[in-house]
């Protein structure tokens, strides 16, 4: 088995870190210069580390073996958040480079073909998975072309002064690419609570987003008596905490639902609103979890509107996300690496964010491995997990990186 | 009795809708040059029904009786909401009009004291009930210096531009004034749908306003799972809802309550909102049952608190406004004036809204009149009466004025 060297695991971690550090946080938006200076950086390592080296037309930076064979692609991204932690999406990039490493160190793991990349802008400074989406062939020239950040700066301007404009894109090769890992800090407080240090993720969440329109009467606030009001607010809160009471029932144990947004217009203290919005969004790993809790809303919609005096009504741009379910061969390996590195204490468990693993599961299998977050906490400067915890999930990836690119090569073989 | 003349009142309401005429709606907003050109307007009138006629130094129009004795004093205000109707304010101020007209051509009534008025700013364009304010002794220079409109342009620089700065201010006088009566359209619907035709107030209704601060804790809506969160829109949702279900416990027949402003931080689809707010306002004629219902207000509040996670709080800026009882002797001239003209057709109602009377009320005996409105739409271009309630509100407003300037000259008295 390959054997990770934790020092410089952590030095690279802490140097990526260093990139854009600010506090115990980092800002490192997609494309902006400290950004491309990461990237560099990067590449210099893989370059190091004997990998063919680049960064591509859109951002990736892309560690290609030399070796021949079926290869594994292990990868996650280095953008932030614009106040983001210095795990999120860094750690699994240098776990990517620390195995490539560890592998061309291990005669048994040397003559293995394992790619790695880092995604650009998985946290959608300018497009959410840009770069994976790329890979996978799932972006055009047109929706590059348009792109802008909430500033409106373009992102074929940030390519452009990046320096990478017209350089050859970084894409799937299907002869090749049998299989991707990505590692990834929880983001969620499970792992921490149950005193478990490593997640088998069996799949991504899927999501569905309602807007929920209430079209009531606009009146005075003092001269319109209760019983002749259409208060558009009072039919949202009915409606809201109905939702609130009813979803546990149809709830399965990681489902979680959000009321991020609401509005009443005209929003004065002494006028009774004529029209309301809310934003409704659930997450499940399960699409016919999904489905019940979308007919659950629906439902509690259509009885709202029917009891009346206010409509209450769906609005049509509802963007939802499939579940995204994990390779199970994938998933037994890293179980079965967990199991020898921290015997009972790993577990099985969907993703409750999206990841790049998201876009990859659509060309390749696909697999992630979680190492817990201190608190829960992530997209914060307080972002942090323990060196433990990183260094044993490291140890983790690379036994289960080395079984599975046997597996790929050899079916029916065990590393 | 003094009788009044229909066409004239009717042409002359029709003149001042024509200042700022827009549809059937009317756009005044006070002290703008259309204003300005109105209550140059009524000066004029007032001049030629034999009144010492002025505009004052924050724009009131004052029409003084020539007469001595216990004067009454008449009023309402001609300016409108930014897209108001064309009878709110206007009607009580022609009412006022027609009957010092019809009183000065009437032998028995012809030595009475009645002065007239047009307040200044009742909707607030810059301070609300600027005029009546000013006439009753409560505005200072520094608060006339520092108020301005919604886009910013200064009360001052609208007085020196309509031609008034520095006329001498129109003020109450102690030995003249005895009573004060203004007509004005109901603004609600209960004259019409209950078939009545005069409303007498018996009361302006107080007000209370509690903004309530919901902290809870911003996370992930994907990775926080519903049991650790701290969400401060269920928090709110939840409370809302227990007002409005609790309320009607509480309330009058007339007491109305309202959540008109809702804010949700930082209000994302993806975000569990860590912070949010809700504006609640009551009014009720009663300041006991206005005790009553912000003491439930405050006993769910503490509830919701004390049940967690989220703190609920009471933010320290919550305007009130008392209630303002009308006198009792003038609602009895009022009412005997009503039940002689449309006899069983007439009620004795508070006000849902404010009106210049509440200001007057500090300082004199006052009392209201109410036509219906139809529809009970008003600060709309759709508010309206029909011409025969607003005759007769005239002809019972006259005999009313009349029984209580021979009541207030000589009590125990009636004309």
């Amino acid at each position: 088995m390959p054997e990770i060297d934790p020092d410089r695991l952590m030095t690279d971690l802490r140097t990526l870190r260093s990139f854009g550090a600010c506090g115990t946080g980092v800002v490192r938006p997609s494309l902006s210069p400290i950004d491309m200076d990461a990237r560099r950086w990067l590449a210099a390592r893989m370059s190091e580390a004997g990998l063919e080296a680049r960064i591509d037309g859109v951002g990736n930076v892309f560690g290609r073996s030399v070796n021949d064979g079926k290869a594994l692609l292990l990868g996650s991204h280095s953008d932030t958040q614009p106040r983001g932690g210095w795990l999120d999406g860094a750690m699994g990039v240098i776990y990517a480079l620390e195995v490539a490493r560890a592998f061309g160190e291990t005669p048994e793991t040397r003559e293995f073909a394992v790619d790695i990349a880092s995604w650009v802008d998985e946290e959608g400074t300018y497009v959410s998975f840009l770069g994976s989406r790329s890979f996978c062939g799932d972006m055009t020239p047109e929706t590059i072309a348009a792109a802008t950040d909430h500033d409106g700066r373009r992102l074929a301007d940030a390519i452009r002064e990046g320096g990478i404009e017209g350089a050859p894109l970084a894409r799937l090769e299907p002869g090749r690419h049998a299989a991707y890992l990505e590692a990834h800090i929880e983001q969620g407080p499970y792992l921490e609570e149950a005193g478990n240090r490593i997640g088998v993720v069996t799949a991504i969440v899927g999501m569905r987003n309602l807007d929920i329109v209430f079209a009531g009467e606009q009146n005075h606030a003092g001269t319109t008596p209760m019983a002749r009001r259409k208060d558009a607010g009072v039919a949202l809160i009915a409606l809201a905490q109905r939702i609130n009471e009813t979803f546990p029932t149809v709830a399965g144990e990681h489902t979680v639902w959000t009321i991020g947004r609401v509005a009443f217009d005209p929003g004065a203290a002494s006028i009774v609103p004529g029209r309301a919005e809310m934003h409704l969004q659930f997450r499940d790993q399960d699409e016919a979890r999904l489905d019940a809790l979308e007919a659950k809303a629906r439902e509690l919609i259509a009885a709202a509107c029917a009891a009346g005096p206010v409509a209450v009504s769906i609005a049509p741009s509802n963007e939802a996300v499939q579940p995204t379910s994990m390779d199970a061969m994938l998933q037994e390996q890293i179980a079965a690496a967990a199991e020898a590195h921290a015997p009972g204490k790993w577990t099985a468990m969907p993703s409750a964010a999206g990841h790049d693993a998201m876009i990859l599961a659509g060309v390749l299998p696909s697999a992630m491995l979680f190492v817990p977050s201190i608190g829960g906490v992530s997209h914060d400067f307080a972002e942090d997990t323990a060196e433990d915890d990183i260094v044993l999930g490291c140890r983790v990836f690379a036994d289960a990186a080395a079984s599975i690119v046997a597996r790929i090569n050899h079916p029916g073989s065990s590393a």
